[in-house]
């Protein structure tokens, strides 16, 4: 519960300073399916801030609304910071934002490997053309592990920013 | 912020008619941000029903994701049967799923007008060629209007699929 209204303030916070530099700002989210976006237009005006955002669940959605790399998918996998990268690279690309952030990790239950636990989610935060990629592997269950990938790349998007 | 749990409930019900009937959805959103795409990705599992979903929050995103014709736009406004009927059918298009939902309104608390009060919402539930359109106004602040989208979204499409 704490959570969720950590997500609204945090929002809230990212949307004024967007509001205030002109910024826009898209997303690229898989294991969050579009959470961070929901979350983002919760804000009144968000709409001078976000206009458009890209849920992309399968490898295929990657290919075909971000221009991820087969090549790229089938070697390092969706969970891994070279998609990452390439996801938030691509939701600049088709989206024209100025900012965007790409999310791709295990939620859970399933879906774990020997190398990648339930848990493991890598971002990538790009502002222009720089890029931070960086990954955490969050505890709990699926839900709370969308919520905390949800908060840390807002948080991360607002610490990149200033 | 928080998924409530008639949402959540809901997406699980949905989920499960979806894995059993082999079906794959889309969504199409824009006053709710994500939000139903967010709800169906709860669900572990999802990715056996759902692989992408389109956030449109401009028009002009509407026109580029969805291929919402300008004219639809300019002579109904983004807030019209004809526009959800537009996006429903792009993101079909743009997916191959065999079901998407669109919707579209006036969260506020601005962006009303005269015609279009805050809370009025249009939706489409399309399954194959097949399209319902429909339209609520509904009580309550920003984020009331929103999960209550949410919820009716999810409801119609279990109610349609059945």
């Amino acid at each position: 519960m704490e959570l969720h209204q950590e997500i609204t303030t945090l929002a809230a916070q990212l949307g004024a300073i967007l509001t205030d530099k002109r910024l826009w700002i898209t997303t690229a989210e898989s294991c969050t399916g579009g959470g961070v976006s929901f979350a983002l237009t919760n804000t009144p005006g968000s709409s001078h801030y976000i206009d458009r955002a890209f849920v992309t669940y399968s490898n295929q959605s990657k290919q075909d609304l971000l221009k991820v790399s087969e090549t790229t998918l089938a070697q390092f996998g969706a969970v891994s910071e070279q998609t990452v990268r390439e996801m938030a690279k691509g939701a600049i690309a088709a989206s024209g934002a100025d900012i965007a952030v790409s999310i791709s990790g295990i939620a859970g239950p399933g879906g774990a490997s020997k190398d990648k636990p339930v848990g493991l989610v890598w971002f990538t935060v790009q502002i222009y053309d720089e890029q931070w990629a960086f990954y955490r592997v969050f505890s709990g269950d699926r839900t709370q592990v969308r919520m905390q990938a949800i908060v840390l790349s807002i948080k991360k998007i607002i610490e990149k920013i200033k």
